[in-house]
């Protein structure tokens, strides 16, 4: 049985133009890893209603599921939430659930509650809310589409509420050799391996360390007997390869 | 007259397990915001040749520019050129003059060339090729596809080789102002300004520090006048905004 999918969705001109450097990506990408469910693309896209429209309803039609980070916050370039509604032609409005939950904190640090506020209440009608222990105001899932903040560290509060709601795969194992060689001294060999083992995914990911040439080849599979077996050949035809 | 477009398109699965943290579209993005090409959407894809045409295919069609990274290199999973190659319907080989500049290389440093490293030289019919001073295989372009290295070094050197041949648009000049307000309290003036202001980007991101909540205000515009008036209103609301 094959793992679940995913697909990200980066929202905001920020990262477009090069102000803001994502990290939000890097992080569910080693999140989902854990969890064996297999993120197969993601996509950045302006603060744009369109845009925002159609990436959701490709990558959720593609993909098991969708996670969305930006433009959930109160201010007017904060579109995603109507949006991801109109993606799934779901009513859109302030939400009683997530009404209180902005009351009950705001009563509580003494700030004004007030319709930019109110905004981040505004929840499709047959979402459920995601959990922000960080800042309260919620996210969201539609369907297969996880919405949620920007923010990193809200963020990531976010990823681990929605991960213990989702069943994840056979967790891949993962094994690195270190090669010092340019990657065209190993070409053919590798491919070969690459054949014989084709159950197995064999990766080549060169670099240049103080101007020599060499390669991280990573092997991973869920089969824990199959993956020693062509490390044991890879090791016979380059038994200089160092394991990381 | 608007600027030119631009999409990314990242290719490697080394991406999307986490493996490798992509720093190609952060340093795109900056050049490009600096040459005045508004980069539109980014993409990334496993190492599949079906996910690679479709990309290609889409992001062509819609913007100006596309940029690539990743899957030029010599081993099994290197299949960016013969992607990109089909997504145009073009024929693909070794060609003389990418083989030449090669075997020049491998002359001076003493190193085999062989078949693997040969795929190095496979360029698309009509393409033109990206010059890469860091080490010698070419990128190429192919209609409006930029076609370059996954390595950060070498990718950096290829768009610097491509930059000098775009003609980009008019500079957006950027003003950041921060405010140490949480947005709730921000909104609902600043979508006031946003809409007088319509003709400017005013963009508000938020960030947590220290447990307290902030946002940076950025305002865009090719247009230093306009921009001042916004920004002098907005001090106008908010004088305890910090220029940034």
């Amino acid at each position: 049985m094959s793992n679940p999918t995913a697909a990200m969705l980066v929202i905001g001109d920020e990262i477009l133009s090069g102000r803001t450097k994502d990290k939000n990506l890097a992080y569910l990408a080693d999140q989902l890893t854990a969890a064996a469910i297999d993120l197969r693309e993601a996509r950045v896209v302006a603060d744009d209603h369109t845009a925002i429209v159609a990436a959701v309803r490709a990558l959720s039609s593609r993909w098991d599921h969708v996670f969305t980070s930006g433009g959930i916050g109160p201010t007017h370039d904060d579109i995603t939430a109507d949006a991801v509604a109109a993606a799934f032609d779901a009513q859109i409005d302030v939400r009683d659930d997530a009404r209180a939950l902005l009351e009950e904190m705001y009563k509580r640090t003494g700030a004004q509650i007030n319709d930019a506020r109110l905004r981040m209440a505004r929840i499709p009608d047959g979402a459920t809310l995601i959990d922000n222990p960080v800042s309260v105001a919620p996210g969201f899932t539609l369907g297969n589409v996880h919405v949620m903040a920007g923010v990193p560290a809200v963020f990531r509060a976010m990823v681990t509420s929605v991960l213990a709601t989702i069943k994840g795969g056979q967790p891949l194992i993962s094994r690195t050799l270190r090669i010092d060689l340019p990657e065209g001294d190993i070409a053919a060999p590798l491919a070969r391996l690459a054949a014989e083992f084709s159950d197995i995914s064999i990766g080549s990911y060169p670099f240049i360390l103080n101007g020599q040439f060499g390669a991280n080849i990573v092997f991973r599979s869920a089969d824990e007997t199959r993956l020693a077996s062509a490390i044991q050949k890879f090791l016979v035809l380059f038994p200089q390869a160092v394991a990381q």
